[in-house]
């Protein structure tokens, strides 16, 4: 079987890692993404929490004047609620980097991941900076993906042929949700050449429609972070709405990965909302259904408990999401047991034991608009995963 | 040991239960209270869900107009989600009673609790009302207290001395969590003169403080209702702000039972939330992190997983919230281990194991306001109950 090419699937990148301690376990930690083709164009889109790890803070400033061309990742801490130590911190490894490669600091991305609130080991990390450079090679994206796993079970990858250009890419996270050990990260890289504010809304459209409709804890996390890098090493154009689409389909492609991988879940969930009244209400549908511990926990008990959805859509207000209640259709893996917000076909015929992958259909009948949230169950392995996790 | 008066502690009120046979085990399942004063007046306060169970928009909307005397409450059927017929068994619900009684039939509230989207077994409850009614006594209040309870492990009554006069009460489930058989009920006596409007406002003002900052799911039932039924037979006129103030205490000693015993919980944790810039403020930090799996997770595995705190309350938003994430302390049963929005003292010094209490305390340092939210940990029994509920 050959290895996936991940990140170094277009042209024009290469990508290394190395285990530089910061992982008690001694498995890959630490991870380098180049971009060494013809353009140095990229974007990123970064997470809403309040409450913002140092490189994340560090990362998203810099992309706002510069291009990147280089994406060092760590896992094992996330540096995140560190103070003023954290943002030293950050700037140390910009000029590990900077010094073993020979550039610009303002060139540089970072992203970590791992534990919240604890001290990164610096100088671990800056003794491994110049192996993780001598490292690289067109070769490395399958060691990059596994160098950013947490509590990821497998290493995510895409690689997506478009016709003359591709687009690569890793991600890691089971979700938003992860334990202190949080964090969704994705570093894709295409080999297009494209102009670098139409990448930016390509990106920002991609990551709407994808990585921001998977909720699988309704947790946030302070590092959450989605870079991409274009290298223009396949000679060809495209236009800003083939981008779009080709990298939402990437990112979506990425948000199944972390779907199946979900901390714990034995079931995958997919929240199909039709006939809402704008896309927004339809989002905000599937995610509250998404949130609800007691949707989660009854279909880890192959219970197609709609009377918990119907309860739990019921509490967004009418201005979120305008229906009304009594017209409601919920079909569970296609059959249709609750009709106009009341008992529909008998809960007997839906089988959700068989099935990992379970289709929840909501039928708001209140206009055209359809959005679908990806999310899991709630099972005891996810209590347990998050519950035995720093101590 | 003497049981407990409940409802029936203050003076003009009398209570009955049977078992009617609207629960699977046979157990006390049909609860009917009355008030048997010299004045009849009435307040309640229903769920603000969009999705509402039959009897609560029967209910709510008499109270609107009318005081009510009786109160009849199911249990092991919560009469949601059930269309045009679940409004039929609510009006044959009030017609059976009106005939035992000779009463009027505007006199009469329902409520019920139990599954939802099932039919209400509308020939058991009429045939079980005559005998309900013969049943009414002064010291029917500990049998009432039992029939409403659902996943409850034990009944939930008060009884306030407030020096000339009286308040009891009695209040079922599990937060506004419970599964399938969601809702809170709450049924208060009390035998103070008031009018009925500061009543109204009291009562209000109560559930704001004390159900309504319980919060151990995030899940509002279709069904949650508080009713407060008043007799005047102590003769004695108390101001609005000691009805207030009493009245208070009352729902947050019930809501402090309902804490205990969440289901599934092994920790009780109250959200001291300080120095917010408004109390709406305070009591937005505190919920979202109430509503946290991974803080909740963290709890019952005894981690004072800080970094999840300030991860969680950084999702909201300025707005909801104005404060600065760089200047948030947070102590966890008094240990401050999170001090201006980084690391404190070790977390090792906190002992969440041997204590089945468990207190945050946020300081927000952007204003004044103050606000404690009341919840539970998320634990693997949580999810046993709730995924092998209905099937």
């Amino acid at each position: 079987m050959s290895e996936s090419l991940g990140v170094c699937y277009p042209r024009g990148f290469e990508a290394s890692a190395i285990a530089a301690g910061l992982k008690a376990s001694g498995k890959l930690d630490l991870a380098l993404v180049v971009n060494t083709g013809r353009h140095v164009k990229s974007a990123g889109v970064f997470t809403s929490n309040r409450v913002v790890a140092a490189p994340v803070e560090y990362t998203r400033k810099l992309m706002k004047t510069a291009s990147i061309s280089h994406v060092i990742v760590n896992s094992g801490n996330a540096n995140a609620c560190t103070g003023q130590r954290g943002v030293a911190d950050v700037a140390l490894t910009v000029a590990a980097v900077a010094e073993a490669c020979q550039i610009a600091p303002d060139t540089i991305g970072v992203c970590s991941t791992g534990v919240i609130g604890e001290y990164l080991d610096i100088e671990k990390l800056g003794r491994a900076v110049p192996q993780l450079v001598k490292a690289l090679s067109c070769e490395g994206g399958s060691d990059a993906s596994r160098a950013i796993m947490t509590t990821d079970t497998v290493a995510k990858t895409v690689e997506l042929d478009c016709g003359g250009w591709r687009i690569g890419g890793m991600a890691k996270g089971a979700g938003m949700l992860a334990p202190a050990l949080a964090t969704m990260l994705c570093v894709i890289t295409l080999d297009a050449v494209v102009d670098e504010r139409a990448l930016q809304r390509a990106l920002t459209h991609a990551v709407n429609r994808s990585f921001d409709r998977l909720d699988t804890d309704g947790c946030m996390s302070t590092n959450d972070s989605v870079i991409v890098l274009a290298s223009g090493e396949s000679g060809k154009k495209v236009s800003e709405s083939e981008l779009t689409a080709q990298l939402t389909d990437a990112c979506v492609e990425l948000t199944r990965s972390l779907q199946n991988d979900a901390e714990g879940a034995s079931h995958t969930i997919d929240i199909n909302v039709r006939g809402a009244s704008a896309e927004s209400a339809a989002v905000a549908v599937g995610r509250t259904v998404a949130r609800s511990a007691l949707v989660k926990t009854a279909i880890f008990g192959n219970d197609p408990n709609w009377g918990r959805i119907l309860s739990q859509i019921g509490t967004l207000d009418e201005q979120t999401a305008p229906f009304d209640p009594s017209k409601v259709d919920v079909a569970i893996n296609g059959i249709e047991i609750c009709r106009s917000g009341s008992i529909g076909e008998p809960k007997k015929l839906v089988d959700i034991a068989s099935n990992r992958h379970v289709a929840i259909d909501i039928t708001l009948h209140a206009g055209d608009a359809n959005a679908t949230i990806y999310t899991t169950d709630l099972t005891h392995d996810y209590v347990h995963e998050n519950s035995a996790y720093t101590t």
